[in-house]
C-alpha cells in the first residue's frame, strides 16, 4: 500500500510539473497501464502514449493549476479539489475540478478521473 | 443519464438531510441496491438497511456537513468537497472530505464513496 507520503508526492509533482509545462514530468507519475479519465464519462486513456498526447495538448493551453484545499488520502486513493487557469479562444477561463488518482506501493499513479462539467467553468 | 439539476438536488439534500439529523431523509436518497464506502478502502456498506444503519451512527455524533466548493458533475458522477464538524470524546473535531456520488435516471445515489484520511482531521 502507499504511504500518504507518496501520495502527496504524487499531487504536489503533478501541480508542479504543470507549473513548468513539463509533460514528461507529468507522464513519469504515471504507471506504464495507467488509466486517464477526463473528464470523467470519457473514454479513458491507455498506457503512457496516450497518456503523453493527452497532456501535451492540455499544457498546450497553458495551463496553470492551484490546489483548492489539502489532498485527501484514503488507503490508495488520493482526492484533490483545484482550479485550472487558462487561455481559451482569447478569454481567460477558470475550471474548478476534483481529481482522484490511485496510486500503486511505488507511488506511481495507475488511475486518474478528473470530475468537471460545464457548471464548473467561469470565464474571467 | 441524470441532469446536472439532479445530481446538485442529491448533493444539497444529503447537506440538508445532516443539518436536520434526519437520517430517512438521507435514505430516502439513495438506490435500494446503493453502496457506501465511507471512508474509502473500507468494506462498502450495501442495500438501505445496512446504509440506515450506518447513518444513524454518524448522525448521533451530532455531525453537521459545509460545503467547500461547487460540486462537480461529470456525467452521472459528482464529486464534492466539504467539512465534517462534529464533537468526539469532549472535543471539537474537523474532517475535510471529499464525496463521489453516482446518480441513477431517476436521481438516486447509487454509489457513495468518502475520500478522506487522519491528515484530514483536525481538532479545534
Amino acid at each position: 500500500m502507499p504511504s500518504p507520503e507518496q501520495m502527496l508526492a504524487a499531487v504536489h509533482g503533478y501541480v508542479a510539473a504543470f507549473d513548468k509545462g513539463d509533460v514528461e514530468a507529468v507522464v513519469a507519475l504515471f504507471a506504464e497501464d495507467a488509466t486517464v479519465e477526463d473528464p470523467v464519462g470519457t473514454e479513458p486513456k491507455r498506457g503512457l502514449d496516450e497518456i503523453r498526447a493527452f497532456y501535451a495538448g492540455s499544457m498546450a493551453t497553458g495551463a496553470k493549476l492551484a490546489l483548492l484545499g489539502d489532498p485527501r488520502c484514503a488507503t490508495d486513493y488520493v482526492a484533490f479539489p483545484f482550479a485550472v487557469s487558462l487561455e481559451w479562444q482569447g478569454s481567460r477561463q477558470v475550471i474548478e475540478v476534483i481529481d482522484t488518482f490511485r496510486i500503486d506501493d511505488a507511488g506511481r499513479i495507475t488511475e486518474m478521473r478528473a470530475f468537471f462539467g460545464p457548471a464548473n467553468i467561469t470565464s474571467a
